[in-house]
């Protein structure tokens, strides 16, 4: 599907469709060339117009891109019309906050419901959520045809989690908590670990010079 | 201080450290090999070894390196031995995630207090940090030396609370809310779009044929 188009240029892809869709409407409407979008995510315009000009051919010289077309050429390329079920493990703030994000829809993402072993909120809802017990889960996502999970379960019982998750099929996760996790092969981890970003931005961003 | 050192050295120091902490105390007592590291983290060994010498002196063939020299030296390297003050704006699911996430401590992050405009919450604690209203921050962060704030207030005020702190002295932020904020010269934002990287792994990660 991506032929031709490198990893790099797919990494970047969302960002446009990202920046593009937080513009205000009135530049919806309107049009937008490479330059400006370069300027604005503070890339190079020359990465920037090869890498709209893989997936969309509506760029015009002088004009630039009709918005509203390429926020479509992105989002049907990524698959952002797509309606992807999302599960949650853990439903602690991370997990609620999880349930209650509004941003996933856009990028055509359906949140589905939480899990949790704490026999006092199954069978609630957060969000309009409903929150079932962990051991529903591969009973949950092989019938709705889940492949995404959120881990944001304690470091603990997140191995433990995350065994549950691939063994309810989930290919794709999201893991909050601050451990490596082990898969089988072919599921893809992406571990968001709060304190490492954190690092990053006040410890290394500052001795970068670039 | 990076002198010699790659942006990407600097980027994977944390991820070693990240991985060294979260070893075993048996192990954490022992050796470790940047072949091991390496493996375990799934980079290229010649890579990792470069990576560790550039901060290490540490390293023996054969044996490797005293995995508690090695957390040590990177650790003063990227100088989380410090105890660097971090305040959080926004109390929602998010913010309270924050406070009571234990994870910082390691890397020498010390989260100070929540700030929000919800007078019911004001002078409350959270995981034992007090709660502030947003109006007191320029006064505490000043007062405590504080450069580094977390963002987790809605999309729509998230702007006016990153001139807020940028005017109160933070020159890092962490930002939770899914917009651009426009911050002065000097300000590094590390936006923490979760629809976008839950859009990276699912979407485009399956693309990559690496």
């Amino acid at each position: 599907m991506a032929k031709g188009i490198t990893s790099q240029t797919l990494q970047r892809l969302p960002m446009y469709f990202n920046y593009l869709i937080s513009l205000p409407e009135s530049k919806q409407n309107g049009h937008i060339s490479a330059t400006a979008i370069a300027e604005a995510l503070g890339l190079n315009d020359v990465q920037v117009r090869k890498d709209l000009a893989s997936v969309s051919s509506g760029g015009r010289p002088k004009i630039g891109y009709c918005t509203a077309e390429l926020i479509s050429d992105i989002g049907q390329f990524l698959g952002f019309e797509n309606h992807d079920g999302v599960v949650v493990a853990g439903m602690g703030n991370f997990g609620k906050a999880m349930l209650e994000h509004k941003g996933f829809a856009e990028y055509g993402f359906d949140i589905l419901c939480g899990f949790d072993c704490d026999e006092r909120i199954i069978g609630t809802e957060i969000a309009g959520r409903k929150i079932y017990h962990i051991s529903e889960m591969s009973e949950f996502c092989h019938e709705h045809n889940v492949d995404i999970g959120i881990i944001t379960v304690p470091e603990k019982s997140a191995q433990e989690v995350c065994t549950i998750m691939t063994d309810a099929g989930i290919r794709y996760i999201l893991n909050f908590a601050p451990i490596h996790l082990n898969v089988p092969r072919g599921v893809i981890v992406h571990n968001e670990n709060i304190s490492l970003t954190l690092a990053m931005l006040a410890r290394t961003s500052g001795m970068i010079i670039e």
